[in-house]
């Protein structure tokens, strides 16, 4: 077992000033204490994207229609993607699995791909569950498999990530029902809703999350899905099969973060093992971070999804990693501390 | 020609929401107009360690001996600092150039190592000019070779470091020469030193600061050798070539920010290459980085120099490079804006 003071007497005897690497030092004692081991790894690593579409886009919460979800799992695939291009540079393996899409699967897909769809599309919040209790655990299990797979073939560090055009909707319900936030603390832009279009999602989830609430206490399951998207659910399950396999979580977003919450809540542990990316512009990510009890390693106004965040992040962790396994202890050196 | 209207313009048309990746934005276009390309590079990139050591380390304004700053060149020279670790996981060639050390140089060292010593340690700025002119210019020189090489060798990303025991005071003197800091407000514990020794520091910074004020408007080289560094030279001289020749200058922190200070001043136009990594728990380097017009992009208190700092926040810059170079255009999926 190894516990904090033992990694912070390791980072005191190394060949610098105490303390002169900041939060860079608490990050890698974090990351030590979640893998149990002085030398942590950071790679090989894996971002899994999962894709799902919101039958609550039909009540007005999005300024983009479903169709884009469809439109971005193909730039995905072409490696085109936002996501795509900061995997490539910062040497992260990328799947993509559809979970929940409304358009036609692609054909001859890359094998990057995999096609792991409970239901084309939620149904709409706004007027009952998004799912059945059953189809939420579908949806866990699809990601419990790419958590599986992904240790399976040697990934020591996970990302989640999402793309679903509607989903802020369903992350804000979640942090109103699991972190306790207002829902209109928890409502905002997504992906550039204007002022009126926030006002109106933040009703439909105050109702929605209200419907949840009620719920909560005798059927966990059953309040998360009244609420909830598959891409969300999945990212759920990948979170808590991949904690439970000892992996190190690199959390991205407010959707990612609502499916941390998910994982918290049904899977208790599970944030122990997660290292927070950044704090995305999304009101209420801040207020989901707190509930998870992480302090985010970036606050640059994100808000694009598709794990971006947490890969823009990505290399702040390896430095991390390289800090308690690259350097010198001082003494190695035969000079006693000064500082 | 390429202006920052036209990066946004590009960004603006790419395949996500519009701003959604807040600060990383604004450093795409900082670094697209740095290299008046729309596709900038970041590799090859280098960094370049200067050391030297420091007269005034004698009155006691360093919690470490000099005898230090030749033990960090040899860990360095053995591939096990920080500096060395960092460069390794973040893909950075590295070189350590001696401009002013103290210690015996080293033998058989590897080819990464360069002798440009011009003197053995400055004189201390306690009690006199640090270095003469003439001194200052070979220092720079120094550093011009290194960019030309540097450049030269491909390299399109440049970071100076440093390592010299007690360089924090020559930073601060130099901070509240070019930067207009009271000489208290860019008077830090450096490495290390306790209340009693930074109040020292802080009477010696104040006098030699007041000293090479006196000669800046006349003579602008014997005010900055009145207080400078070897390595700061160095560094200045590298900073000020570099942007001449068109690379991208990735800033450390307080100490490579007063040779950032020095370029600024003696070769105008040399801020206009720069990106701040980070901002040191140094209390005077807020106020260099605003002289210089530069926001960082890290906040984490780290102090230890090495250019530590500037590696840590390297994979940034990738991140921004390949937003612009790999992500598609949202015209190329035939969706109008949304957003």
């Amino acid at each position: 077992m190894i516990d904090a003071e033992q990694v912070w007497a390791h980072l005191n005897a190394l060949a610098k000033p105490r303390r002169s690497l900041g939060r860079l030092e608490a990050l890698a004692v974090r990351l030590a204490v979640i893998q149990q081991r002085r030398d942590p790894v950071t790679r090989p690593r894996r971002i899994v994207l999962f894709a799902g579409d919101h039958g609550v886009v039909a009540d007005g919460v999005s300024a983009w229609p479903s169709e884009v979800t469809g439109l971005m799992v193909g730039t995905i695939l072409a490696g085109r993607a936002t996501s795509s291009a900061f995997a490539a540079t910062h040497d992260c393996d990328l799947r993509l699995v559809d979970v929940g899409g409304l358009a036609p699967l692609p054909e001859n897909a890359p094998a990057f791909f995999r096609d792991g769809r409970v239901a084309s599309g939620t149904k709409s919040l706004a007027h009952g569950p998004a799912m059945t209790v059953e189809q939420f655990d579908a949806a866990w299990a699809v990601g419990v498999e790419e958590a599986d797979r992904a240790v399976a073939e040697g990934h020591r560090l996970l990302i989640a990530g999402e793309m679903g055009i509607g989903n802020t909707t369903p992350a804000a319900c979640l942090t109103a029902l699991l972190a306790g936030a207002s829902p209109e603390g928890a409502t905002g832009a997504g992906a550039g809703a204007g002022d009126a279009m926030v006002a109106a999602k933040a009703r439909i989830v105050a109702a929605a999350a209200a419907r949840a609430a009620a719920l909560l206490d005798e059927d966990s399951r059953a309040a998360i899905a009244e609420v909830c998207g598959y891409e969300i659910a999945a990212m759920a399950g990948f979170f808590a099969r991949g904690a439970a396999l000892g992996a190190t979580l690199l959390l991205d977003g407010y959707v990612a973060t609502a499916g941390a919450l998910i994982a918290k809540r049904l899977a208790p542990g599970t944030a122990e093992a997660m290292i927070a990316g950044h704090r995305s512009a999304e009101p209420g990510h801040a207020a989901a971070l707190d509930a998870l009890g992480l302090e985010p390693l970036l606050d640059w106004g994100m808000r694009l999804g598709e794990g971006t965040g947490a890969l823009v992040a990505l290399p702040l962790v390896d430095a991390a990693a390289a800090l308690l396994t690259g350097v010198a202890r001082l003494d190695a050196l035969g000079v006693g501390r000064e500082d």
